[in-house]
């Protein structure tokens, strides 16, 4: 995964934890492909209180995840639902078994 | 759910968000059933500091599920891995095809 692609997923499991004007420059600069020079322009600051501003959010979210690890559990998870949806697709009963055991495991550790 | 296990439902999700400090007077008093007098006199603080942290502590991990509801979503992530385990129990393989929906659109609202 590309540095962007990082931050932006970062930024959809944690955004709502920025305040407001985080989000706004966060947003502005990652989804909108806005300069620091535009977006200081805009909202009436310096270029550095914008690069201020996103390092400061970037190390916040970096610190949820590190903390709540909700990246990590989500792609987990993911790889197993989707192993799941694998084994039902030639509808096969003697996969049921397995699933059973799978999803047993499964809530065990969520 | 009492409050007691609301609290500690709360902790158990966010409580590594918390600082040390936090951390240690939440436990002591909610986990270890310590009053606020014993908690004050172990820190040598008052009892009025011990009472505000943990108000503090609880308003940030109310604050952490009203952003993240990672809770909300424990709790409906596990009713529906209840209605898959439930599903495989007759070894029916008429059930398949309803796995594959349910988790179909589960991942979808991963």
């Amino acid at each position: 995964m590309d540095d962007l692609a990082k931050k932006t997923l970062l930024y959809d499991f944690y955004g709502d934890m920025l305040t407001d004007r985080q989000r706004d420059i966060f947003e502005a600069y990652y989804l909108n492909d806005l300069s620091l020079g535009e977006i200081a322009e805009e909202l009436l600051i310096s270029r550095a209180g914008v690069h201020d501003n996103l390092k400061r959010s970037e190390k916040a979210l970096v610190n949820y995840e590190t903390k709540l690890k909700l990246i990590d559990r989500y792609l987990d998870n993911k790889k197993i639902m989707l192993q799941i949806l694998a084994m039902t697709e030639n509808n096969d009963e003697n996969v049921i078994g397995d699933i059973r055991k799978i999803i047993t495991e499964f809530i065990k550790n969520m």
